[in-house]
């Protein structure tokens, strides 16, 4: 089944429940006044690395908020989450370290272990005691690379747990929070903050600007030597043009929304529990979300594909995940609860999902 | 040697040599303006990946004008020319393909290749019948991986010399052209254009909108069916927020300014050879630029970083390129004869250059 494009217009009256904005932010004035008031300022691209053009004052004052805002040391932005991932990955594990990587890991983390010169052990889906076995049996230095919010289904990794195990073992902890920021722990600051590791000397937590911030860009968030070691050595920010000023200047924005208005986060896992809820009621077999994503499980790949244009012709625009984007072959509507839905957006979604559905899905 | 990230203001009177925006359009205000525009009215973010919800009508319409620019069937915009490198060398190397990849190669490239599922030769730089050579010993499909112009030293590869090798094997051509879009070719049409190799069936082209597009952002150019299985396959593309409307606006525009303006190419190119032979008739070891870039030899990684550090005190930004981040171990001073440099810069750079240059440069 091949994948094609679908360019979106500007506007439209579709009820978007497909996208990662989930605070509703990357249309949010002050967001957009801010992408644009940054190109103006700053020219519309970094031109050059962040090692020599490419790093400005507002790059530095993004980089502080964030750090502060998770309770990190220190920050370091790049152009994309995925670029974050390879880097903190890389820089995490030179020769003769074990990266010990949950199963269903993000491609980013996977592409990572892949580059980094340190070996790889995959261990099963959010499981301390894999964690702990892959670690007992090395020698040398290690790192636990987890996903807190898995994509697809949404559910969140048993992340004290996790941390608690590598700990055991002296290896350190690697974070991906692109779907935990702005959604899980207190005012949104991520899921390792609510799990007690913001801050950790053995932890370095990776997150997305493009997701809860509604801008583009990744983070790698840890203590300041480890910042100062990426700066250093990571070739996806060495090698790599910084991000532009419109995204930093956007991602900064909506921090500040976020900070002044911590119940956004609050208000997407209220929305997501409440989709779920009225699903769940309808018949559906729904994963019940830790953080803004709900999951619907499909008969099919191919009915999970028919199903989402089906509710795209009436105006509901869903995520349809199928393999070889899904880890164990089911296939999935994904649907964002989005912070600023109301309840009409949420009877009108049902409404759209129930009358499309095919049979087999209830 | 430790680097450490010097935040820049937004605006100053130091002189800016060390930057990729090749034809000065960063700040160019028709390019602010687009990003500008295309944040408020597109959003801050592209809110998912280009296959979920990321795609507007925005990134097909540079797509289209992009792929047509450059001669090219079609094109596939990512978060970053790094991103583009990925998916395009792991896209055209599936397992069984020979990678046969220059030795400077830029490090995206050569991550490409570590992340492919086919093998890599690295042969020599610049070299056809290194090429030949390890065309000629191997089985199966194959791919010629060239950077068209070298970051470092400016120098333009034998491009129609080295795709000729491919085809005489029955080789794809890869072709990164980061540095070439913008500078090289009829009205900066790029290197493959110049080299006869635009529109060909077995080359695909990379390019940055980070360089003299002034924005952000890199591109797979190549024919339609290459494109799509880009869509399907490549996970840098499939796994990435899509860029931000506002860096896609703003390589628009750069785009249109290009096209409307096709002197800017020749100019850059002019500014550049001007450059080369004051710094030679002044003495020092310049390379004689076939692009944008005019490196000129240190006696030495800390004296390169120090006669930067001076340079910077006295108003001009340089770029200072040392070990690791070059090929051959040898420190240079890395200067960008951007289009918009007047006479007046031109002297002033050589002025400063000469008064802070240690003994040993010339």
């Amino acid at each position: 089944m091949t994948r094609a494009l679908r360019p979106r217009p500007a506007a439209s009256d579709t009820l978007d429940l497909a996208g990662n904005d989930y605070l509703g932010l990357a249309r949010h004035p002050e967001v957009t006044d801010a992408a644009s008031g940054a190109a103006r300022r700053w020219g519309a691209g970094a031109t050059g690395s962040r090692l020599v053009s490419g790093s400005t004052a507002l790059h530095a004052e993004l980089e502080g908020e964030l750090a502060a805002f998770c309770g990190a040391e220190a920050a370091l932005v790049l152009s994309s989450g995925y670029a974050a991932n390879l880097a903190a990955v890389t820089a995490l594990a030179p020769a003769g370290t074990l990266l010990v990587s949950d199963t269903s890991n993000h491609a980013s983390l996977i592409d990572g272990c892949r580059l980094a010169r340190g070996t790889t052990e995959v261990v099963a889906h959010a499981d301390p005691d894999a964690v702990r076995k892959a670690l007992a049996a090395r020698q040398g230095p290690a790192v636990g690379v987890f996903d807190a919010v898995f994509s697809v289904d949404g559910d969140a990794a048993p992340l004290a747990a996790l941390a608690a195990a590598c700990r055991e073992h002296g290896a350190g902890i690697l974070v991906d929070d692109a779907h935990g920021l702005g959604v899980l722990g207190e005012g949104g600051r991520g899921s390792a903050h609510a799990a007690g590791l913001a801050g950790a000397p053995d932890t370095v937590v990776t997150v997305t600007l493009s997701k809860s911030l509604g801008s583009q860009g990744g983070a790698v968030l840890g203590p300041a030597a480890v910042i100062d070691h990426l700066v250093n050595t990571a070739r996806t920010f060495i090698f790599d043009t910084g991000l532009a000023p419109a995204a930093a200047g956007a991602a900064l924005a909506a921090l500040r929304l976020l900070r002044a208005e911590p119940d956004r986060a609050a208000r997407v896992r209220r929305t997501a529990r409440t989709l779920y809820e009225a699903l769940t009621a309808a018949g559906f077999q729904a994963a019940r979300p830790d953080a803004a994503v709900v999951s619907v499980r499909a008969p099919s790949a191919q009915e999970a594909a028919d199903w989402a244009a089906r509710c795209r012709e009436q105006g509901l625009a869903v995520g349809c995940f199928r393999p070889p984007s899904v880890p164990d072959g089911i296939s999935r509507l994904r649907l964002t609860a989005r912070a600023d839905l109301t309840p009409a957006d949420l009877d009108r979604a049902l409404s759209v999902l129930t009358r499309t559905a095919p049979p087999a899905a209830r």
